[in-house]
């Protein structure tokens, strides 16, 4: 797909630098015009690279024990985008002269995005310019950039290129939470200089973390280059006399390398750049078109019957592509790497709403997502000490490296249902794939510890039920009440998963190391067991329904027809004991729970609790409306499903949380495909395999997808009522449509198989 | 009683500044020596006044909607304390040379402090030095310093006598207890010099209040006197001759005035200390004794048969006086006057643990601390708005000018009890006085709106039970619960005594004004009984016990075999979620429940509730043994009763908390002597009158105290089993001793009377 903005309107640019950032899940840089912008102009000018931070201090009016002390924060890197043009002495700028002609275009194919423009300056001279970025999967270290100047009557051009440290992380002044806290994080330690170009060499403030930025250029005709060292950097100039009529490319390799990452990231970016340019511009672009040909293939979801909506999904599965870190020491953070809302913070935004994507058409990244999850979890063991637990592993609500860096515990540290999180998306990795070595390796481990939380976490009450006291569930407007039923059933599953687990690696004779590793006693497994088979799941029988927790129930329910619109979000206009006292959820809770654990309630169960929840939950989290979709599609409510998948499918192309300048909504990216593929397409992974229910919304012929199953790729395409499932690679599988089996080898036609 | 520590001892000094504090509800002056310390010696220098402060920002590294913004801090003021004395040009210090004789002491019938030295200097001079301070009941504006040399071989003396405005609040970073960031407060306006002294006049920072300190001087015999400007102040020289075996008296009279109190602090000042000079300070001592001796008539405890005890009480008492504001803009601080510990604010303390001894033995007191609250109640208004609530006042859980100040809420504005708390002593006021004017006048509005409160912070539940989500009682180790049985029975009461006083007011046709300004509608009290009458108790059936809360007894036990002794207090050593997790008290509870509103709850429930709870609680709260003791007495268990009482009696005396170098527990203070007067004498203020079941712990011979009931003063002697009871002062009144109702005129002797 193409986004593309064909009119200029500073108002919206800030917006655009999120939509428009060009990233590779290692680094992301947002849209910032090279040329810079005039005084008054919203901007965040922002570089950055996955899990690369410093470090901050948590300082609480009134501090309690155990109180996260220190925040992880994705840092603001050295300017790499600035390229200031003169032509014939007089400085480009869109916003000077006029402008005949503006494009700017995301290109999901070639993973190019470009702006055109045609320019008479203000003293009446013509330019044509068009600046082409490129954040190359291929080679996670490049940013590349490609500027191309044409002038009618020709003339002298002049560039200057800088790499400048003099940055900081964007501040908002009126945010008092912010206010006091440093925002300079990168500390120029050396320059270098190339002929071409040159390297600078940082540190972070606190986290004292070294990176690297190198950058060179190569000009496409005769021209001068020469670099130039400054307080803060270097400059590149580059100085030509174009022919009226002809082009002059400029071509910037920028190379990015960090500590987290290799030991002198210096020497790896010099090394990387002098490879890009022995490589060359254009064969970097094939790469790019290459890698994206070849993702597309597995992960492309088509739609037929509104182009705006395939659009939108196309957009936000590119998307998720350019925030997920694959080197197993980053993950998928809140805002990608689009900007700086929630400091670049991982959540189980990746396990619950991410994660599943890249299992299903990616599964090798979805394994590097796992990995990202094994690397901390001793940091998720000490977590886990901090708040009282002898054994287990707690993993922290927000972070980059591992530790707990949410300051407010009732909504952070308490949302124990992270853990259980985590455990799913290694089930569900395994269920899918049946990759049992890497249980072994690693999985096995993971589940082990997460389930020995629950223990500590939980106790058995008068009834001999198992309970989780004083936790919070998904949802944040109800905090630290007892036995979060989206909780309970996580952990249940947490505690089955371990055990199952252990089971398989037993038979196989691969229990050895893992049991030694983490003194593992099979005593434990009964433990697990009894647990889980006394889960307190909380049921109202008066209603019919799963109860959120074991009071929610019993409190009043919002006054929805007295809060005005504009009172929305509700977290922004009310006292939280205020919401915590009321039945109202800012996002699916329970819902989720039904869409994610369904085995084993009974239909009208799931739809009576749809039916509650839905009435009072305003959506305010953009993590809701794809959960709400997903169960509408489940029990039928096709209208429904369809309103909510729209409300999901564009939040970031329609700017609809109103905050997309502070970057993408990953989550909900991923929420739109899952509301696709697990919502109009019915999609559960069961132990057996996988099932389907197919739906088609009214307003579209058909839709089709791919899914990796073991070491089998289907495809499913549905037209009308009609379902075709293609087995496109590997060997033939059973999957289950509408309960019913059916093997799948090379092609299979159900008519009327689609509701 | 004299409280006097016969050694210097550098290590005990921070926790003697807090004992020998000298205060009298306006002003409090820490014991720091006049001549300052060497290096190394812990120390806070301090001088403050009740109520006044500056205003600091609280920043919260996540900042939720409705988080109080600002705080009141009481600030440290211009350091008015210090005196040099050179003799023969040798600086005297206690750490310097030899002390031959050392003795400090606080005098509870005369209000003062003393200390007195033999000193020899290092070069071997001789000298006495004596430093008397006193600050006035009388005259609470003034602190009076009298300081006497005795030179055995004569010579020459030189005072400096200093007023220094370069001042700081007490830091500790590392306790959640104490402030956290360092902050100057004052700023110095003016400094007027006068031939004796002078006037500097300062404002706080942030709240812009100006304070303004008179100092001047007396010699007692010939002495040069000149006074010079410093740029922190000003500096009295005074110099004399001192024959040999002669006492020189220099005399200081401080004056300090505020801005809360006066338009002109500093011209109040000046005008004050004039008249101080002119009284002298004979008289001025003999004023305090005066007013000492009016005080301990009607609130002196005496107990036979311990020594130690009999002091502890008379500190205790003496200590609450000096705390309590008596201008009904100022209340008692936890830690009165006496240090900077919980940074002078207001919490239920006063209530609950402090205001039934100014009840019982200073009503005129007792009104003036009621008064403050009347003054916040526009404060508490607000502060339910930002909560959420349309109607009705919440106190805040920490104030000094009526703004919330705590930066945590859950165990801050969660603790929705304060407002019960307040409408209880209102209640308590008005059934001892049976004062219905002031009720008009104040009362009923505080009652009326209090209890509005309660309906809009609570709703019946399904089972047509009122109830209070969210809440926290006053156990800090559990919190955000459903149905706290302390604060759901509190707002039950509250709710009838709205009504009740509302329905006596109306008898009288006083109901008019404060219908008008609160526009109260009748059709209000229906709702207010309905609420109270239909309160969710949470009782549970198995152990026959109240529950805390609703889910408390769903919870583990506290592992307290596991928890190592230096542990303790917990909330140091474990994250609050931990703690919230358990069946573990930090204090009285459910137990200070039954002690304040034991009407209609059997016998046994009361010994099962205590019995229980006993197990549970750690006393890591001050407030928590004197609570315990009350209701051991009460359910005859006598030496536990005893226990408890010598846990309470001399917390500060013996240091038991570790902190008194911060500051005085004065509600721990206050509940000394309800261990006595409740807890022993088995006092309680019922709609009929005063009730009493009298025991004597087996230690003692016997105790004696009044009480004030309307306008009747009572005399108490108990001596063995014995009671003999004295009418005082006023009209014969009914009390009830073991439920019988006794008729004092003049005097009664009841034999065997007491357990």
């Amino acid at each position: 797909m193409k986004l593309t903005r064909n009119e200029l309107r500073p108002e919206n640019l800030a917006v655009e630098e999120s939509l428009f950032h060009t990233a590779n899940g290692y680094l992301g840089v947002r849209g910032n015009f090279e040329e810079g912008y005039p005084e008054g102009v919203q901007t965040v000018r922002g570089c950055y690279i996955n899990g690369f931070y410093d470090t901050v201090a948590l300082n609480y009016p009134e501090k309690l024990y155990g109180f996260a002390e220190t925040a992880q924060r994705m840092v603001n890197l050295p300017d790499i985008q600035t390229t200031r043009l003169w032509i014939n002495g007089e400085e480009f700028s869109a916003f000077t002269g006029q402008l005949h002609h503006y494009q700017r275009q995301l290109d999901t194919d070639t993973g190019q995005v470009t702006r055109h423009m045609q320019w008479q300056s203000p003293s009446g001279q013509k330019a044509q310019v068009s600046v082409l970025r490129m954040a190359s999967f291929a080679r996670p270290q490049l940013f590349l950039t490609l500027y191309d100047v044409t002038l009618p009557k020709g003339g002298s051009l002049v560039f200057a290129s800088e790499v400048n440290c003099d940055v900081a992380n964007f501040v908002d002044p009126s945010d008092p939470r912010v206010a006091s806290e440093q925002q300079q994080h990168i500390f120029l330690e050396d320059t270098a200089l190339l002929p071409d170009g040159g390297v600078v060499t940082c540190r972070t403030g606190v986290s004292q973390l070294q990176v690297a930025a190198c950058q060179r250029h190569a000009a496409m005709a005769p021209a001068n280059i020469t670099s130039q060292q400054t307080t803060t950097g270097f400059t590149t100039r580059v100085e030509t006399t174009l022919p009226a009529g002809q082009t002059f490319r400029l071509v910037k390799y920028t190379l990015l390398s960090d500590e987290r990452r290799v030991q002198n990231p210096t020497a790896h970016a010099l090394q990387l750049a002098q490879n890009c340019l022995d490589t060359g511009a254009d064969a970097l672009l094939q790469e790019q078109a290459a890698y994206l040909q070849s993702f597309w293939e597995t992960s492309r979801v088509q739609i037929q019957g509104d182009a705006e909506i395939a659009e939108g999904m196309e957009y936000n599965l590119y998307q998720l592509l350019q925030s997920a870190g694959q080197d197993s020491i980053s993950n998928v953070a809140a805002k990608g790497l689009s900007g700086e809302g929630y400091e670049g913070h991982y959540f189980w935004d990746t396990e619950i709403y991410i994660f599943p994507f890249f299992l299903f058409t990616q599964p090798q990244i979805a394994k590097k997502l796992l990995n990202f999850r094994y690397s901390v979890l001793d940091d998720a063991r000490a977590h886990a000490r901090i708040m009282g637990h002898t054994k287990g592993a707690l993993y922290p609500w927000r972070t980059i490296a591992g530790s707990e860096c949410s300051a407010y515990f009732p909504s952070g540290s308490a949302q124990y249902h992270i853990t259980g999180d985590v455990a799913h998306s290694y089930m569900q990795y395994y269920t899918v794939t049946q990759d049992i070595a890497y249980m072994a390796e690693k999985g096995a481990e993971v589940l082990l510890e997460t389930a020995r939380l629950w223990l500590s976490a939980g106790h058995y009450n008068r009834n001999g039920q198992f309970g989780l006291p004083d936790v919070t569930g998904p949802d944040e407007y109800t905090c630290l009440v007892n036995n979060n039923y989206y909780t309970n059933l996580s952990a249940q599953h947490n505690l089955r998963s371990a055990v199952q687990i252990y089971n398989l690696l037993k038979q196989q004779n691969l229990h050895g190391p893992v049991c030694q590793k983490i003194g593992f006693d099979e005593t434990e497994l009964a433990a697990f067991t009894q647990a889980a088979n006394a889960m307190l799941l909380p049921f109202d029988e008066t209603l019919g329904i799963y109860a959120q927790d074991d009071s929610f129930l019993e409190k009043p329910v919002w006054d929805f027809a007295a809060t005005p619109q504009e009172h929305y979000p509700l977290l922004l206009h009310y006292h939280p004991l205020f919401l915590y006292r009321h039945q109202v959820c800012k996002q699916a809770d329970t819902v989720l729970a039904h869409f994610l654990y369904e085995d084993g309630i009974p239909e009208d169960v799931l739809a009576r609790g749809y039916n509650y929840y839905e009435q009072i939950t305003t959506h305010d989290s953009s993590l809701s409306t794809c959960v709400f979709s997903i169960m509408a599609a489940r029990l039928g409510l096709h209208q429904k499903a369809y309103q909510y998948f729209l409300n999901t499918v564009r939040t970031d192309l329609d700017n609809a949380h109103k905050n997309t300048k502070d970057g993408i909504h990953t989550a909900n990216m991923g929420g739109a495909y899952l509301a696709l593929v697990c919502g109009f397409a019915g999609l559960r992974v069961k132990p057996n395999g996988l099932h389907f229910r197919f739906s088609l919304p009214a307003q579209w012929q058909g839709y089709q997808f791919s899914i990796w199953v073991q070491n089998t790729l289907l495809h499913f395409c549905v037209t009308g009522k009609n379902l075709q499932i293609t087995l496109k690679k590997g060997s033939p599988v059973t999957v289950y449509i509408n309960g019913k089996p059916i093997l799948v080898n090379q092609a299979v036609c159900i008519k009327e198989a689609v509701q």
